[in-house]
């Protein structure tokens, strides 16, 4: 799952162990489904693909820990 | 963890280690993620809700094993 992992974290980041959120295109979105299936072996794991709606505030609520570093806002130390 | 995959097994499905997906209606939903927050402790865990557009199948993309058992359609052995 490394390379899967790898694969996310080019268009996204980790926020548990086994989720990634990814921004992509519609073009990108293809190319990135196909490029994870290419390192998975569907006897095996599990690929769950969840399309969310824009923007990402209206599709998603996090409570307690948050891995997710937002670039786009001042980075605050 | 083990309050809180109760509490997602009584709206839906486990799909992964720490995956589940629900159905709630709007209602459901609020009391749903307060049920979910009265069992987590929010300096250690970390949950994420996202929220799926209907019909399913145009948010959800699934390759591998699938652990989901959609009880509306017959179930074929």
């Amino acid at each position: 799952m490394r390379k899967v992992a790898q694969a996310c974290k080019d268009f996204g980041q980790r926020v548990q162990k086994s989720v990634f959120e990814c921004t992509v295109s519609e073009v990108q979105y293809e190319r990135f489904v196909h490029r994870l299936l290419a390192h998975i072996d569907k006897k095996e794991d599990s690929l769950r693909i969840y399309r969310l709606r824009e923007p990402k505030e209206t599709s998603v609520r996090v409570y307690g820990i948050d891995l997710y570093v937002n670039f786009e806002e001042p980075l605050v130390f």
